[in-house]
């Protein structure tokens, strides 16, 4: 689907326009003569871009676009004053919701999912435990659920917030957790399944629109660490005892639970296993190497100096970009 | 059952025993001749009582009664330089683990479980709502579950830490919720349903056997807050949307969840509601009044004096018994 | 009194004006050619109303007339393109600081004072022990005191900010400690008197004006806690010792001291009886309970969702409109 | 009366006693022909000695001596391979609780008590302000307090834990004050008054015995901060509002209020002025230094090495004895 | 050098300017006509100018007069409307950075330093311990040291943020320790060379530039109180043994590193002695009564009441200003 | 020298004993004629051995043998009733305190120290940076750093203690952080060099002696925080300015000054970088984690269950031993 999406970034003049788009400004305005023109400003995950006017004879065409609304636009890429513009040449068409899809709007890993998913493949296959393999294929084996997975962020505005970066955010935790466990002498295979496990609660915590991600109401009355544990014990329903065991279950949806590492963090029981506690610290890792990457990239936070000029809110404290290159 | 239990506080000299009790004590010692003989101590939730010493030709008749077995006794309260002892007429048979009903053994409240449940019965009858009795009554007409409620402490060791523990703890909270949701204008039959709800967790996660209460493992790693919120949803697998929506389940679950207050007290999301914030109020109040009216009633933190020498642990600070009487 | 105020929000076309008014806005402005003119925006607790212009030579009709002053208004309501607006016929009179009656321009409570104030004074009535009886007329039977009592709020800005809000909040605390006390087993009179006694700093520790509420100085410099202790110490003088003993006298002390439940909110000392944590607990149900539920009821924080974007700051946290009823 | 105590550090044999001592032991015990006999272990602030035994003859001698009384000997020391003992002479008496004068059986400070009070009315003596003479006189020109505030310990068990000890701690914190004050240019004779005044609540938050210092129950129901704040307010009543004007009283009673600089340590307003501010330091200063100081000075703390094996509780954290002098 | 600014506070009409400024504004307008003009807001420590129009003919004298540089002017002070202008009579000269002086165009203290300079040689020449005094002399008898010191602030924008700000703060800071040392029977000597050297990696941390004072690169990334410790570890390397021991110099490094108190403060291990703990509790008293002080003195804060309308951020706090005088 | 300590373990009646051993009881005892003999009980890293008893004649052979001395022991290994014991057939020779190496009396590393030293190595070997490879080699290169490095434990009593475990500490934090790097395209040569120094102070924070380790006085009062800042500031003395810039240093520097992360855990800088951060999680990592691995193997902490009876200190929370295995 996303081959649909029309590539703002490089379109040149000329380009044919047959594709979807966000509203994102409408602004109605009136020439000397008092006569009414509409511009709007139209984008996608790729960019945003400027509407020709639509004078009064046209103005019907925009009936309905609305900020926020997604519009199929028919129409080709102009030139005004040195600038790119978009100047239509049919109606819009306002897409009905259920026909909408966010993903086009959002943005998005640039890693290839393919290469995530594949690494978690062949991590699933090499699970010598066939309880391990047979829990983690609960979610992993069920296509419904990868393509869920697939499309949900790993926070709303923190770290790994696109399309894709919940698959992400799994893939460095699983393998730094995994590195961890077989340095520390802790069973790897065990981690690796806590680790793809973890975070599964995020794909009905939170919800996609094409203006941005947000917090399902499950996700603010429930939260995600709890919806996880919740979604392993439906699914293990089906499970027999003879398979994986009660205690292990347990361990399971105790990893889950704690990897947030401490009840001020939202987890209602801190980890009591080395495993659970590796899982976390790779969890860690992963999101607040994240942060302090992305905070680091934004020029907002640094007037000039090396120094940021306050505390960046996702990583609440001073950062540095180095003047240096090591070689 | 209960009348079967011997009661020990107000037995006399002669009364026939044919009952079961806890070994609390096993002392092996020797006459000046060598001749072993042996003393146990004999208990159950009314008190202790000594046996008289067993000889050796009697020896083998406790054989097995280690500290910690429940066993049956056969024999009368006989009297010893003034005292009360227990004489055996025949060996003990210890009773086996699967046979031991540990309530016998453990402290009980003084109040009758039937006033409790008529309380609880009589709320569920008055609530108005159908979906909010349809909720409670998954668990509260339900036979096996309200067995298993009414033998479960509210803590293993602090506030309402008895046989029924539990099933008082939840009509007192049911009852301040109640009204102060009537005084605060809130839903007062939702309050009541979130409090006779928000504990059923702890029917998993707290064990009984005839030396005290414990956690179970699922109680460690789980906690009683999500597995409560487990138990719900799975309970409400078979009820229809039609009756109870995904927003009025979400409520449910969510009151059971924040019922702690806030993160760092073990509820992974805070009272997001006027209803949730009561219960968790009312829950407070009979909790912690509990925790310092038994507090104040140990002699062991007076030394004397009107305030407690250090800070009881249940209540964490110094504690006041006051001197005067209010008439 | 408060018949006196105008009725702004009913006030229909033609309705005689001759009351008091406070001036919201002032603006002054020239018309083309010059001249000046002035617009008033004036309001009391019912609502606010724009004058018609006050042109050249009625200029100084409104001489003294700032923002903020109260004046005495003769005039009637007339209409201007459809709205409302209030036709002065005579010069303002600019009433003295002295004369004027904050009550009539603020926020009031619902509820009629009467009905709490016999609640107040059943609950007096039905206290068994003569000293605590005694205790609370110290207050509660001074007229002089119950008129300051009625006017105050429990709070400048947060939960019930409004005149009669003191008296509706110590009757909510009273009521739920007093249920609480009971199923508790605690002293319900002492509870009752202790809820009555609880805030009565607050007479001393805010102010109010025309245009809000604010702290005192020494509710800043001693806050509302300690003064309500200091006014009871004082009006015991006069109480001999064998009505009320210097203990008892400790004990009512110490539960207005205690109320706020540990020392990082003030108190100098944590509640160290059941009734003194029970006070606590209701006290929070009460305020809480009004912050949630107003903060609820406020659509600013809810972008037409139904979790609140951000954190309402009477609250702390997100909060949530259930989408529901519950029949 | 310091005077009549017996100097049991410096005493020989054969020196006459005929002095009261607190019994610090009873121990009864018998001969190997079964006849009884009574050892008493007696002492005073000065150090213990035991007694010769009482045969039985004499047993009735020390009918009534519980260890905790106060009993009034008349003896003489004698030798006792090698050692010193008390020979009694006569029977003891034991002395009513309202003759036992604690100070006499408490340790107490090393500095000569008028050298303090000369420092205090020198000070007092110094104040240019009318109105800060006024009040500071209001306690420090009355005996009655005076003879109270000299007894007064500065805590139960931690700094300055002596007879005296908090008429140093305040002559310390004001000494250090003052300084502070003209250094940072705020009104000196401000910090003064409220040095002398900040802690003159522990003249009734704390009781003597000869066994020890103790809470009161106001002390424990109220806390010195607050009894202080209502000592103050007591006395200002008689002082007229043209000498001292409310905004000054309220300045006095903050000073007081807010000395433990925040909430959490007890003070329920912070320090809102630099004065009250510079007191909280200069309080700090005195408390921590002697808590430190005399940490460092107990063994106890130290196995050999250099460095406390754990943290004493006074300071809560390891502590240095440098090794070194510097010259 | 501060002879050479010129004093722009006093400055009158007719004045000769030939001085440095710093460029605060630079307006580009246009006449009626569209001829293009200019206006610069010129300034320094002691206030700021506007400059008479540059026309069309002048334009290039301010070619690179930006913001934020400094410019030498020649010119004169004229009227223009009752208002003094800079009247422009040569082209600006652009400063190279090389040659500014930042000390010329930032706040200073009113004291002069030499009376500090005279106290803290003074107080060196007392020290009556060798090693002390060769601890504090290898900065405090360094030339170049000095020069640096006494341009640093002692803060970027707090407590003591003005050229001379460090020594005025060192300087408050020895006293205030110093009486508390020798109240509390402490080594006096160590505390003042502990005072001194406390701050010493303020001159490492902070930058200055004539728009102000910063946070240096090893000021963010190490902290200026590990930046001391170094410092002096550096220049200890001179010392033979003999005269400083280890332990000498490690006391003197510990008292540099726990001078904030505690670790959330920023002093990776807590003072471990009674000097180290007094300098923290003297820092304190000189920083918070400058911050305390200073937020006072700020009209901001306060909307006509006495108590300040919200917490200022250098005291975060409410705070008083006192309606009365105390004489 | 490992290979000199007597194996007690594996020892076996008849075994000659020629070797140093250190004092852990001495027990002067006497027979029924009232002879006195000597009972010592001797050990070292392998375990502890009695003695057989030292006659009068033979008392002085065990002369200066306190508790805590190291001595050299000839004689062989006996039996006594089954057990084994050790029978002396020489004098015992006191240890000089210069000549005991504290290495043969602690607990040790499993795994051996060439591996770890072999991975350290070629770490180094692949680093790119020529910069960072001179940084490191100014420790890792330097023979008698190594030889320190190796006996260091990575603390007293908690995760690591014992002869080698800082170098076993070192290598589990750079292989995780060398990973966690590589997956989150971070700088994987710095976050391998910040490991390998980020604990260098250790060295001189820790000693040992034949009965354990313990902090040095520098470890105290300046942490090994700080201590390894100011080791690699002095060694980088050396190195010229164009090959480590001083940006570089600092940002050396600033990884070992914030390797715990936060103020309260005592680094006086948080975290700027990616890298310093990656370095914080992955100390956190091989620390608890090992804390966690020795707390499960301890039976101490289980009363015979799987959930641990109570917090063990080194993890401060209750810990779970899975009764199952994973396959």
């Amino acid at each position: 689907m996303a081959s649909a999406t029309f590539d703002i970034a490089r379109a040149i003049v000329g380009d044919r326009v047959q594709h979807e788009f966000l509203v994102l400004e409408r602004e109605e305005k009136r020439l000397a003569n008092g006569d009414p023109f509409l511009l709007l400003t139209l984008g996608n995950a790729t960019g945003r871009l400027g509407t020709a006017p639509l004078w009064t004879a046209q103005l019907d065409w925009a009936a309905g676009a609305e900020k926020g609304r997604v519009v199929q636009v028919i129409g080709e890429v102009a030139a005004f004053h040195g600038k790119r513009q978009l100047r239509l040449t049919a109606p819009l068409r306002i897409l009905p919701d259920a026909l909408v899809r966010p993903e086009h709007f959002l943005p998005r890993i640039t890693v290839a999912t393919d290469t995530l998913w594949d690494w978690i493949d062949r991590a699933r296959g090499e699970l010598k435990s066939h309880a391990l393999r047979r829990a983690v294929d609960l979610f992993f084996a069920d296509d419904a659920f990868r393509v869920d997975f697939e499309k949900s962020p790993a926070s709303v505005a923190g770290h790994h917030a696109a399309v894709g970066g919940l698959l992400l955010h799994v893939t460095e935790v699983a393998t730094i957790a995994r590195n961890a466990a077989r340095v520390m002498k802790a069973n790897a295979d065990l981690v690796v399944v806590g680790a793809l496990l973890h975070d599964i609660g995020k794909v009905q915590a939170y919800a996609r629109s094409p203006t941005g991600f947000a917090h399902t109401t499950s996700g603010s009355l429930i939260g995600h660490v709890v919806l996880g544990t919740m979604m392993l014990h439906e699914r293990l329903q089906d499970v027999p005892r003879s398979l994986l065991s009660d205690s292990q279950r347990l361990e399971l949806q105790h990893m889950i639970l704690s990897h947030h590492g401490s009840l001020e963090f939202g987890s209602p029981v801190p980890p009591m296993t080395v495993e659970a506690d590796l899982l976390h610290w790779a969890d860690e890792s992963s999101a607040k190497a994240n942060d302090m990457a992305e905070s680091l990239a934004e020029d907002e936070h640094f007037g000039g100096g090396e120094v940021s000029d306050r505390r960046p809110w996702r990583v609440g404290r001073r950062i540095w970009r180095r003047p240096h290159a090591w070689e």
